[in-house]
């Protein structure tokens, strides 16, 4: 057996003649870039792409699968160079070059889900304070205000530490072909709000949504409460100021307490202490402040082996970080799957435009759904 | 400018001596593993990897970036190796092995949350319609009964179509360390539930789980209905049934209407056609059937660049295919993310176990979730 400094020797001569050849074939990746480019052909050419992978797995005998892993990543890193040398993607180029800078925070009106006190509507205070606010009864309806111009922009959460994703939300977001221009995460802190004239000893009754019940399920038992479900802990709060039961109280923000008049009796109230929601703000135009540093897309992958694998390979190339990865299936096409992907960046970089331009001409459903600031 | 072919005559040739050199690289990591078996040391060697990507990248010169990300799927690859022969994750492995294969499906008890007629019933009647059924009030009791020994199974909504994935179940059995050992994919149904008295004409409210409420929100607008919360489905059939208000029906299941003699009055009530809850089987003891074709994982990954990316190296150098893949941020730990993967596989066949032994000797945490039928 040769000592492990021996086998090192070998490598790292490997390694060399590995790093030559490699930067022989990527050389030659851009001349044929090139002359794709001079005869108008296309970057893509799965036939070739298939057969010389087809080989290297032969040829590569019992490493064949390696292999050919190795080789499916030369060919996704060669064909995103000949994309930057043909100028791929020049319609989402236009799109976020046209961009407008800033989101205007005076004299707009902005639309949230729900009555006030709402979650949604804590964010929306939080991200615009002067904004003038429109309730909305359902998501769908904070979608066609900003559609029918009676709302700038939409606020809307999207996740919940504990819930998940809000995967109707992303829905209406590819349906009305909208653009996420903000993100805020907020703590979600369950208080339990009664009527001034209630003591903590009186309650025995509790509204709120089945949600937050359900979070605050071992403080309801062990306070021995009667749980009943409302339609938000908004509402909850409302009702609670206007039925003037004193043994009712409603499992609700602070801010919602304070919107109704009531009184804080207990805080704190839910099984986890970390309960965070992601809120963001939709906008049927294109903003990206000077500061965005936080990229969403959505695609689709057809169901072949490797295909997510291939693709991270491009925001690995470019050093890029994932800070969100979500699968779907694509609603009613087996086989396929709808992406989610947030990372950290901003198309101010040459290197990060030029890789989502690359990916909406390779991909066969592609949306940019924005590059905004996070709070 | 040179003709396409003969920049291809290179190309073909460069990858000839690439793969040669692959394989030579490949075979000299095996001798290490052996050297590195004999001597017991450990696979990975971080800072020796380190070195060698640092000068790939300087060596790389303008094709840097994508040289490390080539070099560092080598290192992956020759890491697998290694682990299999010095037979890393020994714990995992005994742990499949001593898996159970058959459950039984007659004298057992399962439990579910909610009431009869909920859809976590239906779903258990349709995967252990023998059963004796142990209703709870909440996720965490399904699992508390499942740990006393109250129950032998738990089964748990995990993914909604519209609504997206409950990460709290996940919270739980990664808490109590138990296995999902089946899956279904089930239909959820809307209908219209009114009293047997009751006509279509009759109903001005409905009650339902807020959820539901809103995906039905087309519908109750159209028939100009006032939506009122319940906890559940199920419980607004058991109270429509029970308070016997005429003009008052329940939107749930076809089985909970059923469940509590109403009349089904409309069905397909939800605006979106496709909505399928995904339904797991809990265990505290590992199953694995012969026919399991299906693998949950959970695990962290330090938020550094490419640790997704690599990670997924090993999954398809295999050719295993992904069909869920989550991302969540990690409680309280900042810049560390914890994700939920499935795959299609089995740990019947021996590339899979490896992988799985491989994972949880590398990984900061790993849990093997399962290894199970979907239906």
């Amino acid at each position: 057996m040769r000592d492990l400094s021996e086998i090192r020797v070998e490598i790292d001569a490997i390694d060399n003649e590995l790093i030559d050849l490699f930067r022989r074939r990527m050389d030659c990746a851009k001349e044929v870039g090139y002359y794709k480019k001079a005869n108008n052909i296309p970057v893509l050419n799965q036939k070739r792409e298939e057969e010389i992978l087809a080989e290297v797995q032969e040829k590569g005998g019992e490493y064949g699968s390696a292999a050919r892993l190795l080789f499916a990543n030369m060919m996704e890193l060669s064909r995103a160079l000949q994309h930057n040398i043909v100028c791929s993607g020049q319609e989402l180029r236009e799109r976020i070059t046209g961009a407008k800078e800033q989101i205007e925070t005076e004299n707009i009106t902005v639309a949230y889900q729900g009555i006030k006190g709402a979650n949604s509507f804590e964010a929306m205070c939080a991200l615009y304070p002067n904004a003038a606010q429109l309730s909305c009864k359902t998501f769908e309806d904070v979608f066609d205000a900003v559609d029918d111009g009676k709302a700038d922009f939409g606020i809307l959460p999207v996740e919940n530490s504990t819930a998940g994703s809000v995967s109707s939300v992303y829905d209406l977001i590819l349906k009305h072909r909208f653009y996420i221009v903000g993100a805020l995460d907020m703590r979600i802190e369950h208080c339990l709000a009664g009527l001034r004239q209630s003591s903590f000893e009186d309650i025995e009754i509790v509204w709120s949504h089945p949600q937050a019940l359900s979070q605050c399920e071992g403080y309801i038992g062990k306070h021995n409460l009667a749980p009943v479900p409302k339609a938000n802990t908004a509402v909850a709060a409302r009702d609670v100021s206007l039925e003037k039961r004193l043994n009712v109280a409603a499992i609700c923000s602070r801010a919602a307490a304070k919107e109704y008049g009531l009184q804080i009796l207990d805080e704190g109230l839910q099984d986890n202490p970390y309960n965070t929601t992601r809120f963001i703000v939709i906008s049927k135009q294109l903003y990206i402040s000077p500061g965005a540093n936080k990229i969403s897309l959505c695609f689709s992958l057809p169901h072949v082996k490797g295909s997510l694998y291939n693709l991270l390979c491009r925001f690995n190339s470019l050093g890029l970080n994932l800070t969100k990865i979500e699968s779907r299936p694509a609603k009613g096409k087996d086989f396929e799957y709808l992406f989610y992907l947030d990372f950290t960046g901003s198309v101010h970089s040459e290197n990060v435009t030029d890789l989502l331009c690359q990916l909406s001409e390779e991909m066969p459903e592609f949306s940019f759904l924005g590059n905004y600031q996070e709070q």
